[in-house]
């Protein structure tokens, strides 16, 4: 059995606190691909993710899926309905089997407020969604398509990158997952990655996608920008 | 002098709490169109907006400004800083002359920990974020710029429409506040309410924007996208 300890916000949380949280889960499993949580559904309980992996998805008014995220063991989703009592924002499906533990809204509140650390946990964890939106609030008002693949290439490499200036994203980024975070079609990302790889900015290794120069990368989408 | 009480995030503190918090922060008055946070600057400090009204504003990387938010007496900015520790993620300037009280980020922690109540008002604000920001990058990135301006206003109006469907939006909305809140410029705002105004789907009023048929304007949307 998976222990709730891998759970993020509940970092910090002794033994003893997390016997007693562990008394006020469910805990329930989903094959990879089905839905979880669905936004007619009236329900404001949190899923902290055990096992497995989700993606977060909302939709259009004109009904095109935009992908939000995706949250892997440790993370938290459904926490804005239990937070603010309004209705789902988006739906949450399973990617791999998911194992999750399920919170009531009134338990995560209790949680929270009963353990300083758990709702600094949360805080953290709200605002790194919020940077990570705003970035992407900026990106898509105001770059193409294309420079938006780019752009979303750099940053992970950056964040990875070695004393160098090369980096490796390990596991190649799939196209679909890259597409959805920037609001584009799985065609772009392909077409954009192809000119990438013959231009030398990128090339597939065995354990993933090689950035050789992070700095050329930047320089790059600085060209196409400017 | 402003009370702290008027903060939204310190909600449910007693006086005695209050007093303390008082302690902890300096006041400061910045003039209309002052710029209070940059990017640059190594700090994380809280700004809680005592009076005034502040614009948060961030810059994409091909340098063009893009409005996240705008912020009144009440309200609270520079708190991802103070959270996650990393560099600022936008810029924030006086709309209107504006007085602040400003905390220390150590500071924001130690109350934010002490008082669940106030951990509490400050998850709720990040959630209310999470919720507007995800919005904006679902309109941003499936509807044209007209369709985000009437999207704008039909949910500017459905949030304060009567028993007989009408709503009065007032003041009147700003054009360059709109336009900056879905990333289009001040002309396109201008030439589509001009064109709602001639559907009579809007008309100026003494007090604000009238919209005398919210359902309508939503049929009008509906039938712009599909």
């Amino acid at each position: 059995m998976v222990k709730l300890s891998v759970v993020g916000i509940l970092a910090g949380l002794d033994e003893e606190a997390l016997t007693d949280v562990e008394r006020h889960i469910n805990r329930k499993n989903f094959s990879a691909g089905a839905q979880m949580i669905e936004p007619e559904a009236d329900s404001s309980d949190v899923y902290l993710i055990l096992s497995g992996r989700v993606r977060i998805v909302n939709y259009s008014l004109s009904g095109r899926e935009i992908t939000l995220e995706e949250i892997g063991a440790g993370g938290c989703v459904g926490q804005l309905s239990a937070i603010d009592g309004q209705p789902r924002s988006a739906c949450v499906f399973a990617v791999d089997d998911t194992e999750v533990a399920i919170l009531s809204p009134a338990n995560f509140e209790t949680v929270v407020k009963s353990h300083p650390s758990v709702g600094w946990n949360v805080i953290r964890e709200l605002a790194r969604i919020v940077r990570t939106s705003t970035r992407r609030i900026v990106d898509v008002s105001t770059l193409g398509a294309n420079e938006r693949v780019v752009a979303e290439i750099m940053r992970r490499a950056q964040q990875v990158s070695d004393d160098t200036g090369a980096a490796v994203l390990s596991p190649v980024p799939v196209h679909s997952e890259i597409a959805g975070r920037v609001s584009t079609s799985r065609e772009t990302v392909a077409r954009v990655m192809g000119s990438l790889g013959r231009k030398g900015l990128v090339n597939k290794v065995d354990n993933g996608l090689h950035v050789p120069d992070v700095r050329r990368l930047e320089e790059f989408l600085s060209e196409s920008i400017h």
